[in-house]
């Protein structure tokens, strides 16, 4: 690995990545196609949050948080910390000092494939946090890693500048060059489902609004009246 | 697998589901012997719902939840939606529209051995959901499954009708047939707990109001009066 | 294993302990030199319980509480109980009965390498509890184990009467003997810590306030203007 | 849980139920239309074997292999012993002299959910175990189960005198009742599987010989030349 | 996800693809600079093959084969299939009769973030595969994936054309364009090794042989004689 | 942590030692009371080996091999190198050097919690190792840990000069003053097992042997006649 830090990256524009931020995650994952989900044993520390922003980039090593100290100096406001880590790890990387620095910086919040600590006062700063793992254990500063270079995060490659997600059913991630025609496509969407919700709460069937019922014959599918006419 | 499902099924009396929900998922269990429990990997989505039905049972495909979808209209007031799935997976196979249309016919909740997203809104809504994972990945509706017919959900059998009870402890499934007993047999466990309660709460050991000492001293266990002495 | 209980163990003085307790577990796993921490897999059942207290050690079989029922008479106010188990297992070995005995003999929370269940009355009581699962499997009372031996505990030495702090952070012991230096040591930290606080917070970055730069150098960290030079 | 043993299972006939362990697990589950796997945690303890047999179902206790020694009498040549948990556990609970004493009675192997030790010993005497791990931990003889009830092994119902077969690609079992049916449609698809073997062993590629062409089309699946093209 | 086939990918050349896997994963690893190797769930199902060769890559859906068919038109003598999924799957996606048809190809390996079956015919053909799981779990043809783009496998980015190398040790990747860099670094590694391992098997000691004793010291590491001299 | 090396240790007779290590783990296990073991998901990168040997203890950080290095001056003949580290890691710490430069000292084998790799090579040079993975990634040496002070190793506290036996069957760790009795009391289960094994395999049940079946009675267990009438 290059142990380098890149200073400049180019983000999105920060209306479109709040406004996107402000879509969620179900509806980005979506818009994009199904794709850029971190894998689902990242969980915020807390409820409620729902944030979008440029990830600035971390390659840590396990145990050593070194790395996010000289990423924390690279971020504008509107960023989030994105950190990856070379193999398996939960220590705490990141506890209530690194957050009030973060915060001074206008970084938005913290998406960690490893661990986190001080989470009451995380809450209490209102500084959210996406992580594999609650964590105490206190790290190093012995080993280089590399910030601002792309990462591979819970699963999911991830570009300095790309736009960041985030929220109570997880993580997504959307190319850089791709947010504004995500953006459109969310809320296309969004507007959809408003109809859709509608109509399935005045008692409308799913199978009815999405015309299942034909496909359904077509593959084979059958209904019987019951149980013991199926065992028959 | 045959790809059916099955229209009427027979379920447990409603105000004897409702009120095993009421007695709580632990009370229950030990009520049935100790047996019926789903795997404590199956989590609440949010704290605090409590609730008891009779279980309309899903077999669906990794990554897919069509048979969600057919399984909505076969539903009654009073069901809770059990899915199992033909393989590990902990896609986000349910969210706040499926939440929409179950609600609008009377779903009491859901129990699914996978993922689950819009959490957020389904909170909000008042839909519980006990699930594997919480994910935004989403799902397609290309192959076929089965309704109602009997499943293994988190390493239990359960059969269509038979009731569900899950709260924040986790979830609980009786077999049809023995409703009414076992809620009786759980009416009388919590009056006999009541009456512990207080015993203990006024400071009587549990070793002697269960009579532990003749036992323990039967099987050769012994107290010594320092660890000094143990190591001597 | 010798199936007895100690009687008597040293505990450590009870302002101390408590003391600890407010520091939290981050700061008393520093102060500990960054030991002492047990895995993270353990969490709390409910937030915000942050505790200290001496250690009531039980050493349990799997899927058999009988151990706890006998501890409980040993326990002083100030006392956490703590359960190991002789090999990994989650059934709800702890619920809200022996947490009216626990508390009525002041024990001040519960730390389990195994299941707990009725959560939601554990909360309503104020009877904290960290685990490694919830689950309402019921327990049985037929092999023996021991008290008041030492254990290793969800990775980590605890001997009967060492201090046990836990939070949202996790848990983490003291052995007895340091539980003065400790404190001392965390309360000096925390005092440091709020001084640096203060200097993030008003913008100073931390790889100055931490003079890092030179180490940077000196292990050959370089920093490119832009990716493109970097992959150049 | 009816702590019993049942005497006496109906079995399904032992000259199918050896022929279809010489199909093995992949024809095996296709025939059944792919449902019948246990979960593929269930791994041999040693390479090679290839069984199959009838059901003799147990469920045991964590920690305890008392009903296994019970099961054991009630095992006939051509049995297969299939050992489910009330909970997960680790423990070995079968080692060579359980062994010694199934094999005396004719029994062709073990499906355990749970652990296995005396590995090198198995192996010696050619008795082939799936289990969940491989552990010395002894294991107690305290808490009664049942013998010969459907129980749930590895995700999957398993009844007295269902038709088990394993072999390194894991295990599967057929309900009794269509034991001959499967047996006959595993033979089938071997033969066809054959001839296909041939053909594309020769160069004649999947998707032509299954006629995938047109489906991929119909579907909106491109071909582009080169990635360029595509990211363009 | 665009569902895509990529015909035309650039791949390294072949004599060095070669030497490649002669080398051995930990020495390419160590010879990249500690980079591109993928998580250690990636397993051989059997021991003794290494192998290096040129990635065709696929992403395929969750209990979903069809994209590894469309792949294998694609496939040149010196290549390995390197299978992603969208999501965690350990369904068998792989057999002998793929392999039949990948062999024929000249394919050289499989490396699989799912599961893969029939494989004690696959030993038997020498075609080897590296998986997340052995499972005989069957799959179906039915949503679309993409073959020959970037995929993240096992936490890795892999692009078509790059190059891999397996072996016992595991699963390591090289960008294409590094290949003949990173075959010069680890032949020379190599050499520099056998030096080592000659002084080491001759009793020199590892913390002479790396000249470590001033370090220890500066960083601040005592010998002490006894634990009791510690302890005190 | 005391960043610390341990010179000298008190060790168990070597002839003990290596007699403990002939009996094997589970035998080892029970004539210690069933205690001592490591979690099971230690497991030997090779079968056939078993070892018997004075622990060298470690304590590692997550990454970092260093203290390994450190550790082999210490060792002597016959003893077996335990390595625990601060926090969950499954890297490569330990290859064919390290073990060329280990056998140079007459150590018999690796107990590590964390990864291994060049199984291959180590296979070839009979040098033993059971680890939590095998992985080839590459470690640092940049952070201090400690030498033969009391370590948890996958759950079991080893101290130095402690007997560690290891086999196909996993881990064993023996308090060192209690070798000799340990070894005894192993031998002579071992001759009472093989009477035991002779009776069972004339076709002697193990619930006569051990008559078992008045204690079944007497806890309630019944005998049915079929399953039928259980359902009855």
């Amino acid at each position: 690995m290059k142990t380098v830090a890149v200073r400049n990256i180019e983000r999105a524009d920060i209306e479109v990545v709040s406004a996107m931020g402000e879509l969620g995650v179900a509806t980005v994952h979506e818009a994009l196609g199904r794709t850029g989900l971190l894998k689902p044993y990242i969980r915020p520390i807390y409820k409620g949050a729902r944030i979008g922003g440029n990830a600035v980039t971390v390659m840590a090593q396990p145990g050593d948080n070194w790395m996010i100290h000289v990423a924390i100096e690279l971020c504008q406001p509107g960023d989030i910390l994105v950190v990856a880590c070379t193999t398996d790890n939960t220590d705490g990387m990141f506890g209530d000092l690194l957050a009030t620095s973060a915060k001074a910086r206008g970084v938005r919040g913290l998406i960690i494939d490893a661990g986190c600590r001080d989470v009451r006062d995380l809450e209490e700063m209102d500084f959210p946090v996406w992580s594999r793992a609650i964590s105490s254990k206190g790290t190093v500063k012995n080993t280089l890693g590399a910030v601002n270079v792309p990462v591979v995060c819970a699963g999911q490659l991830i570009n300095p500048g790309d736009v960041v997600v985030a929220d109570d059913d997880g993580v997504v991630v959307v190319p850089r060059k791709q947010a504004k025609q995500v953006l459109d496509a969310g809320v296309a969407r969004e507007n959809l489902e408003e109809e859709k919700r509608l109509k399935l709460a005045s008692g409308v069937l799913g199978i009815d609004l999405y015309n299942m019922r034909p496909r359904l014959a077509e593959c084979g599918f059958e209904y019987v009246e019951t149980l013991a006419e199926l065992e028959a």
